[in-house]
């Protein structure tokens, strides 16, 4: 890898196929190179992730854009024409005002960012829109990915719309919710004997054997990564382009942390927003929580860990991005910690009774990471808070099934309910 | 019932509860009388629907309007204040280009809009979300339905956000997934021993006893059937401020399809579109088709049947808008009609495969009846046709389980992925 800016496009790929992109860098050792279908240093094996010449950027020409990720088409590598090309177009969902949930848990402001609003009802739309158009742009023909559930749904939706071959690669414990949502696109789904970690392993074996290949979070994983800076931007804009002053993010392979971070600090250095401090919190389940250990430990490297967990999602054993998410939260003054799988279940509980938002797994994990920062006093009760709601509870029935129900079952008959009711009646 | 337009608001009421609208007018005989929780006329014990006196509207104001169905407050029975209260918040959802869908159903335009990205990822998000405005400001205290399915995920959601009691009545037999993600809204959920139609005349009988009970589609249902017309004004707003040609809407008590055409009518009056022709189409499932027979033997009444569907949510074998289904579709040329359960299956595959959008068995009646149609030379293949997807996938899982799943079970070896892959490579 050299350290020249290229500012061409990739050999093969048409002027202006990755937009306002201009290189890949290295976030280990600050080389850099050029564009292209690369995922790690040639120096030392580093990670790269994109780096940017961004003109300027208004406020006024972004709301002016579609209600979708594409607004931010500027600020990601993709082409200007993004729009007419089919993808799932995700994005900009809701951001809660969640008083009932403020209230419950003793913070001032409280806004749940709701990402289960999204096509297939989790963030991985956002990245992967990214990554199909990386790989289209650089001509590769199957979409593939390793995954713990909703990047799967998330790949074979977006290969389906896109028209274009995908092949999906899941442990094969998964919920029979992600299975069959993401079989049901015509997808080449593969289960694994094995934990996401193994997955992944052999995706990236998979990777340096196949042609054309896209595996979205392996060889474009830096464009892919982009996808989730995305939340960072909405936030900001539907706050009225402010910066919260906390975030609290759940964390598999760290890789939504680290970029909602890196996308706070473009819209800084663009002057979308003004600057202020703001703190990253990390969310684990405690049955896989590699970062939030070596967090409490003072590392700056992760140990790997064997997931037991009912997040699956979040069950990464060995995250990508654990140096970086560390990092992050520590430059920021925020922390990374980790509930336990009853604790979750509690969680997804609350969020559903204060809010009326059913998250999955990976949102029982925030919001009980959330209320146990309050406790620690490492979240900061009258500071603005968001908190990210990733996925969704019909993907995770399971983790509740033996929670709640049915308060009784009657016949079709007024008496029948009466005998009931006048039991329960307020 | 008088037949004198009051203008105030309801005894009791605050001025302007219930924004532009005045009236409640009797559907059958055309009578009308004030605003206030009623249903039903006194003169025939027609079903009455809200009537207004719509101040002149403009394109552009609805457009800085919210990213969600209050931007249309101002053609809703709410107050103007509607969005400083706490709702889900629904509306707004995609309006899919669906190229390659219509390439496979051999039409020139359609577009899929798509409502599983609601909060709970149906359209009755939008008509709970009205009803619960008109329970608010009519002072009612219970939010409760009787319910199919995605009725009761809404109530109890929108309940549980504005921090109100609900109450959802739901046949026993009902899915797993729409029974725990109503349960988890902390509702108090009742099973019924029986069909949908014996819950909703249980329902009728309560609402008939209980004080200050909201049921959302028995007594406050001129309110809550007006929150479908935003389908109408969305798809308008999304296609340009146009209307298309032809609308294929999926019907169970028929109340979406009818409201549809008053929202189409309502933009048409308004000036807010051209005027133009336009078809309604109806979607039910052979084994709950009452409309669609009466529809085929040419009668004017429903008789009703003992449902016997996978699509469940569209099981109501009396459906309380039966003879105006009838009229809207034969009034604008279109036709109903239905198909068997394994079509709902083949066509819920057929949406996912072509568009990435998974949805749940009324989405496969929708989808199956316009390509029922489409082979019927009913629906016209030039026109520019629009398909509603009311609901999502997760929710009828079983619907699929058959069908589709992983193509195999590998260790995470590279030669046993190489030893799959070399037989299915394309
Ligand atoms: C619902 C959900 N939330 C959060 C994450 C964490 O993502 P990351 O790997 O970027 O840390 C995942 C990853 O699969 C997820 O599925
Ligand atoms: C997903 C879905 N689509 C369509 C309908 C039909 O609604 P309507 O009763 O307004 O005809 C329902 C009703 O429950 C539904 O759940
Ligand atoms: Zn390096
Ligand atoms: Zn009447």
């Amino acid at each position: 890898m050299t350290t020249a800016i290229s500012t061409e496009a990739p050999t093969g790929c048409r002027p202006g196929a990755f937009g306002n992109a201009t290189h890949l860098i290295c976030r280990a050792c600050g080389a850099t190179g050029p564009l292209g279908p690369f995922y790690a240093c040639v120096e030392c094996f580093g990670p790269l992730e994109v780096g940017y010449e961004f003109p300027a950027v208004t406020r006024a020409e972004i709301e002016a854009g579609p209600k979708s990720i594409w607004r931010y088409a500027p600020l990601l590598p993709v082409p200007a024409d993004i729009a007419t090309f089919r993808s799932t177009d995700p994005g900009f969902t809701r951001l809660v005002d969640a008083r009932n949930l403020a209230d419950d848990l003793g913070l001032r402001q409280l806004w749940v960012k709701d990402d289960s609003g999204n096509p297939t009802h989790s963030f991985k739309d956002r990245v992967v829109a990214v990554a199909l158009s990386a790989a289209r742009e650089l001509g590769l023909k199957v979409l593939a990915c390793p995954s713990t559930g909703n990047l799967a749904n998330a790949v074979a939706a977006a290969a389906a719309r896109a028209g274009i071959r995908s092949v999906v690669l899941v442990p094969e414990n998964l919920e029979r919710q992600k299975i069959l949502a993401s079989a049901v696109y015509d997808t080449t789904l593969i289960a694994i004997e094995g934990t996401y970690d193994d997955v992944n392993k052999l995706a990236s074996e998979i990777a340096g054997e196949e042609e054309g290949w896209a595996f979205v979070n392996v060889n474009v994983r830096p464009y892919y990564a982009e996808g989730s800076k995305t939340l960072a931007y909405e936030i900001a804009e539907q706050l009225g382009w402010r910066i919260p002053d906390q975030i609290v993010i759940p964390v598999a392979s760290g890789s939504q942390l680290t970029k909602i971070d890196k996308g706070l600090q473009e819209l800084i250095k663009l002057g979308l927003v003004e600057e202020k401090p703001y703190k990253i919190f990390g969310a684990q389940a405690t049955g896989c929580s590699p970062i939030a250990q070596a967090y409490r430990a003072g590392h700056d490297v992760v140990r790997p860990v064997k997931p037991d967990t009912i997040a699956k999602s979040l069950a990464i054993g060995n995250p990508a991005d654990g140096p970086y998410v560390l990092d992050t939260v520590r430059r920021t003054g925020g922390v990374i910690t980790d509930v336990d799988d009853e604790t979750v279940v509690a969680n997804i509980q609350r969020l559903a009774r204060t809010e009326g938002i059913f998250a999955e797994t990976a949102g029982g994990v925030t919001v009980g990471v959330t209320a146990k920062l309050i406790a620690d006093s490492a979240l900061d009760p009258d500071a603005e808070t968001v908190v990210i709601n990733s996925g969704d509870g019909l993907k995770t029935l399971d983790a509740v099934a033996d929670k709640v129900g049915p308060k009784t079952t009657i016949p079709p008959r007024y008496e029948a309910f009466e005998d009931f009711w006048k039991d329960v009646r307020p």
